[in-house]
């Protein structure tokens, strides 16, 4: 079992309810990752569904959420032979921080696509694509330590003081320990880049209100493409886009969040 | 009060139930239209939350609504200064037929955008766009009556035989009756056009699973254009995403559906 499946790990303990420890290697400096925490979530709904694959997740983040123990609450909304839609919630202490819906059906790792766009933005190659610098220690930013990101210099200009200006992030990510890409590590590549504000030269922790994935098809192993990019910074809220394709080109992942623009 | 108005009316009950009527103006040849049942529950929700807009909602399609009587059932998941989350639940002779997560918050009118992105695609002008066929006596499809649709012709070649076989659809939109466009009208929008697979050159009713639109700003009065494309068709399941404009150029709203493919 790798460090990722540990820290996801959903334990069940009755049909409905699942136990979780929510690890603090995936802090993004206090609060935890909403993609480390939706793939936490989707354990223990892929557990109790018939289905294998969690092919659309909506979350509506309430609270930031620290490490610890907590549960995953599920209720069934309705059962069918194609898919499952199941209603999860994530509690800590009696206090419910994600409130979630999601569809689980089964994919034919064998499906050839009727149609298939090419990506919208393309990565130059691994080779030329750079680390962020290591977060100041006592940042409390450990999710840098369990994934790899290599980046698209542009889009990482910000940390220097030379943001694109326009709100866009794009790196190729993995796991930092060898582990081939599921849909529980796409759950938290969705959500892994920094900010497509701070590109925007804007900076400051953004909160997630929503996002919502789609898994689009079950990843080859190697590294993912993670591209994101937003169309409107407006009255505080922004949206961000992301598309993940895997080593072989396929889409795998599309997801989008509307989100809040930090305070610096 | 205009048909559209009096179509998606929510009569409170009590602060968690809500009587609606689903009407047969907004049918797609039986089943109803997933944005008119959208405004049919977003009427409850903001009713019922001290919030005025709903800014992001995410609804899975657990079965195919007739018209006739209904309820909203409401339970408000967090509520907070800047915003409120409610679950909604859309039922029809004690089956469930929507599954949403709604955010409220109240937008600034009169925001500027920080950033904004230029439409991805755009549509030629009003008048060289073109009506669809009315369709079939019998066909059951009245949502036409109630919208003015005016079609980029390329993206309905598929109604003569001619599709672009890309997954896009582009119109101009607005009610048949005279009415502003609200955010209630913007639900209706999102899933207004026929899906993209037609114009892929599939054909068959497309069941959505999962949609989810935010509202970006409130739309000014006008026409509205509404630009759908799809990225991926692959095992049954595609994508479909939205945007939609307003007279003046505006982001108003941004919509991605996850469907499945349907049986012609």
């Amino acid at each position: 079992m790798t460090k990722f499946d540990e820290a996801t790990r959903a334990v069940r303990v009755d049909e409905n309810t699942y136990d979780v420890c929510l690890d603090d290697g995936y802090s993004i400096g206090g609060p935890l990752n909403g993609g480390y925490l939706m793939a936490v979530v989707l354990r223990a709904v892929v557990d109790a569904s018939p289905h294998e694959h969690p092919v659309s997740t909506s979350v509506q983040f309430l609270r930031s959420a620290r490490p610890g123990p907590g549960q995953v609450r599920l209720q069934t909304v309705k059962s069918g032979r194609t898919a499952t839609v199941t209603r999860a919630t994530l509690i800590s202490q009696d206090v419910p921080y994600l409130e979630t819906l999601i569809t689980t059906a089964t994919l034919d790792p064998d499906a050839v696509p009727h149609y298939r766009e090419s990506p919208a933005t393309s990565l130059p190659p691994l080779d030329d694509c750079v680390k962020l610098p290591d977060p100041k220690p006592g940042s409390g930013i450990t999710l840098g330590l369990q994934t790899d990101l290599r980046f698209d210099p542009p889009t990482i200009g910000w940390a220097t003081g030379t943001p694109t200006r326009r709100p866009e992030s794009r790196a190729y990510f993995r796991l930092a320990e060898p582990q081939d890409p599921d849909p529980y590590v796409l759950a938290l590549a969705v959500d892994a880049l920094p900010p497509v504000t701070f590109s925007a030269g804007l900076r400051g922790w953004a909160p997630t209100v929503e996002l919502t994935w789609h898994l689009r098809a079950l990843p080859a192993p190697g590294w993912l493409t993670v591209t994101a990019a937003g169309r409107l910074i407006s009255d505080d809220w922004f949206d961000e886009d992301v598309e993940v394709h895997d080593s072989t080109g396929a889409l795998v992942a599309q997801s989008r969040q509307l989100a809040r623009v930090g305070r610096a």
